[in-house]
């Protein structure tokens, strides 16, 4: 079946969360937003396109830090609305300079930094 | 620092999105939402209970069908907005009894069928 951006399911926003995943250490970096054109862009080009909630606006994954993401593959979750990215990732994900954004832990109720930015 | 899930950034509707990874395999299984009292459940139960927006309830998952999520642990993103368990899985993670609910893969234009569910 081929596939048509068009057929997942946005929310009322026109947006569908992507989930981005190392292609190599299988580490979740990140999530973010993708409106349909996002989604068509991100598959013609390999390289990752998300819909910054805050700009309105496209945001090509890097494109002014350099941390690009190169899609490995794209997935599609059983009720079409959330999208699970492997991406080869360039430098860290996250904008803090992390590897990736999920660097804070819960830990007996306690909250604990993984890890510090990259230099 | 104490954890305190109302320092969370929940959406309009009150929901943070949850991304459940399998602790042995690292693959990511689902994405489901939770608001500020499942968050709160999660943690004191150790296990993982959502909130069902179909059903406008708490879903502890498995509570039905057996397939549990056991808490490994829970990370914070950098925005606060997005969650990200580690869990052991006991049986299919996905409702229609596949391993992960991510189970389409778009392949030269071509939607693909990774898995089959489980018996």
């Amino acid at each position: 079946m081929s596939f048509d951006p068009s057929t997942l399911v946005y929310n009322d926003a026109g947006l569908i969360p992507a989930i981005a995943q190392d292609a190599t250490s299988g580490e979740v970096l990140m999530m973010a937003w993708m409106n349909q054109e996002a989604v068509a862009r991100t598959l013609a080009t390999g390289r990752v396109t998300y819909w910054s909630r805050s700009r309105q606006s496209f945001w090509v994954k890097g494109e002014t830090s350099g941390h690009v993401q190169e899609l490995v593959n794209l997935r599609i979750d059983c009720d079409r609305d959330c999208l699970l990215l492997t991406v080869n990732q360039t430098g860290a994900a996250c904008h803090t300079g992390r590897r990736t954004c999920f660097y804070t832990e819960v830990r007996s109720g306690a909250e604990v930094e993984l890890m510090q930015p990259e230099r």
